[in-house]
């Protein structure tokens, strides 16, 4: 299984917003700008199941999470695989993904039900710069 | 066709670097940072025909480009459309869209053969923030 590099961790350790890729069911990529974690060596974020890029994921895993360093914008981290859907029920994960970007359940004004944890299997990983 | 909204123009007006993302063969998606500019209401990049990128749009013309606004990240412009590609022989429009990044041909390090101007027909916009 590819791992993410020593060098490019910090992309994904920091409050940086990267983007989620998905393929729609038109087969248009979409593309939104999400908060991610590393979560041991997995790639972790949480989803609302209202969300498009949610109900794309169920009817086709395939994923890329892309960051780029906000000081350097020729430092890139891309992780292509496949998402693992699971339930986030007590939100535990969603308070962790939340006190890496500095804030809490409180200071979170997203939607807390219905929540899931997206686990990214990588398939691929390029670090650039 | 949607247009790209003037409140978010700026995203593809400066220097940016902005994320492509295409289908590969494996069904994966792959993000990029690339240069990209508003030719017109035209979204327009240059890619070299050696590149992943290049070969999954001949393949899959279906692509997303997506701009993050550096210093607001929440403020986010989406164009998700197909690609027609044209050659550019005289590489006269990747000499415009350097310029827009403040260099030139003796200044750009990349790929100076087989270029090729890709042209976004957008089906879908989203800005946000």
């Amino acid at each position: 299984v590819p791992t993410i590099p020593a060098s490019h961790r910090d992309l994904l350790d920091g409050p940086h917003v990267v983007s989620l890729a998905t393929v729609g069911a038109d087969g248009l990529p979409q593309v939104t700008a999400i908060w991610a974690m590393l979560d041991g060596d997995a790639v972790r974020t949480s989803l609302y199941r209202g969300r498009q890029k949610y109900r794309n994921l169920l009817a086709n895993p395939n994923a890329t999470l892309f960051a780029i360093d906000p000081t350097n914008q020729y430092r890139t981290l891309e992780v292509r695989g496949t998402a693992d859907i699971a339930d986030d029920p007590d939100l535990g994960f969603l308070q962790r993904l939340l006190s890496c970007y500095g804030t809490d359940l409180e200071g979170f004004h997203g939607p807390k039900d219905d929540r899931v944890v997206v686990t990214l299997d990588p398939a691929r990983v390029v670090a650039l710069g």
